[in-house]
């Protein structure tokens, strides 16, 4: 049976570097295990996280957040609305006034503010009214941040956000002074951009990726990171077939040489891109055996006799097959793919 | 908070069609529920194919045959293998000659044939030696099937996979006289193949993407077909912009015209393509708002003011503007999307 296995000591590998790239304590280190910890097993990463010592994550939604919350002091929810009886360590993310209007009193929120991605989040001359209808609500103002989109790209438009985000804390700060309400915590930066730094003004960052060992940017330390997911799968058939069998749906695919030929169960059913014919370049195995079109819902096809292989212990490769990022790659794998911690 | 919609009476209708196109009655109709019932949701599909009538069914594997083994007289988990406890009414399929060597004696069983697709099965020169293994493991011997890879093109290719399959079934019935083991049912043809067919001979025909409301081959009844599922996402934040604002991540989206820009509650998270920059043409949502790039994890950008959006209520359209299928965009909707029948 297909299986995903997660390294943990990669998963503390990268959290140790990070920690001292960013010269901070462990304290300050977030973890974002949104979609499903992207890809990798929102519970089994969970734990992993907190043996770590990691007290504060950030999820996609309630649902996720109720599968972890006996494992983390604060979760923060990114997107929807939680039910009344979430427990008083699941926040709300706050993304527009109109959320703060109708949302339930006295609940504990994170408020995101727009600060050049125009996304997400509620303008930085909104502060004022957001404020307002937060003390008149009693609402508990729990954390204050934005997203930089620019992480990966670095320059001018990060330092815009930065900037923006720094006068929106100084306001913030300011009222909270003059109003009387309990200063929030403030965060602005995840992987890429936090590591173009090397100090962390605010109270928390937020690690996604580089946790997971892998980077966008162009930095050193992403030669560093190790992923820390492999993905195997196990053989179905195997067959002895002569150089140019046409093979799969439509005989669409066909061998290059004699050979052995197997089927092993992970498809594009189970999240991975599909393999097809139209694909120019060559897709192997971590292991180099070549990968054949087309790919079924339930099954691929390589030149292997192996009873089970890696498929890949780096998504990189893939996501530059496929001309898309190693996110997309992982965040895809089916949560129905076994997981197992080694 | 996003949703798929799936129209019950879509569902009856595609099913009517198919029965009435094949001539047959719907005992015959086996339903195809394998990766979530093609992303649809395993539970609810089930449900729809109960009230129709439907009591065969083939899953992915054991885990999907347990969601819904009180719903069906027999289950078929077309990979993997089962747990000693596994119920009565799920069968394992077996690929390969020592998959009849490891199993436990006395299981339930279909065996596969490899007639013309080289990807999973047994060949047909290992008839003889499979029977003996069956009997001598006192196997019991459910089905005896194949898949016929040439459905969507039907020629020559289709043709000689039937007659293959037609002398297995002949040996196979002719074993089963002479060595005295109850005749199992035999079946062939899923969606495309079945449907070039007026009549079929078989004692089942395993339907899958046809009864969602797809064919891939050009066949009239495709046009009858109506697509069940229909994808809505809620909007989180909207925003009014200037013509050329960019957006997104690295800035790398920019808007039109000026206009109301919001973000709903998908992403490519959620098992959707990713739209960004370098993807030719217009995608829009099935109500013709244009959608623009970068689609983030969790969201994506739309040039509506819309609280919800319909993001597509055929999933052609995304198959087409993604080069796939309509399997590829429908299989891979994260099952953590809520589903509703309507």
């Amino acid at each position: 049976m297909a299986e995903l296995l997660l390294n943990s000591n990669h998963f503390k590998h990268n959290l140790d570097i990070i920690t001292r790239a960013l010269n901070t304590q462990k304290e300050k280190i977030a973890l974002v295990l949104k979609d499903n910890a992207y890809g990798h097993g929102i519970k089994e990463i969970a734990t992993l996280a907190k043996n770590y010592g990691i007290t504060n994550v950030f999820v996609k939604n309630e649902a996720e957040a109720l599968q972890i919350c006996n494992d983390f002091e604060h979760i923060t929810a990114f997107y929807g609305s939680l039910s009344p009886s979430s427990p008083s360590n699941i926040y709300q993310t706050i993304h527009s006034l109109n959320n703060l209007k109708t949302i339930d009193s006295n609940r504990k929120i994170e408020l995101k503010f727009n600060t050049g991605m125009n996304r997400n989040g509620i303008e930085c001359d909104e502060i004022d009214e957001a404020i307002k209808i937060i003390l008149e609500k009693n609402l508990k103002l729990i954390g204050v941040f934005s997203h930089n989109g620019f992480g990966d790209d670095g320059g001018e438009n990060m330092h815009t956000q930065y900037k923006k985000f720094k006068e929106i804390k100084e306001h913030i700060t300011h009222l909270s002074k003059t109003l009387g309400f309990a200063l929030p915590r403030f965060h602005l930066w995840s992987s890429s951009g936090a590591l173009r730094n090397s100090y962390i003004e605010d109270d928390l960052v937020r690690i996604g990726i580089a946790s997971y060992g892998y980077l966008c940017a162009d930095l050193p330390i992403k030669n560093e990171l190790k992923p820390i997911a492999s993905l195997w799968a196990d053989q179905i058939s195997q067959r002895n077939l002569k150089a140019h069998t046409h093979i799969g749906y439509s005989g669409a695919g066909n061998l290059p040489h004699d050979g052995v030929l197997s089927t092993y169960d992970l498809g594009y059913g189970d999240g991975l891109f599909a393999l097809n014919e139209r694909h120019q370049g060559k897709l192997t195995t971590a292991s180099g055996e070549i990968i054949l079109p087309r790919m079924s819902m339930d099954c691929f096809f390589a030149l292997s006799h192996k009873e089970r292989i890696c498929l890949f212990d780096d998504a990189t490769q893939w996501a530059e097959f496929f001309q898309t990022i190693p996110y997309d790659i992982l965040v895809k794998l089916s949560p129905n793919i076994k997981r197992t911690i080694i």
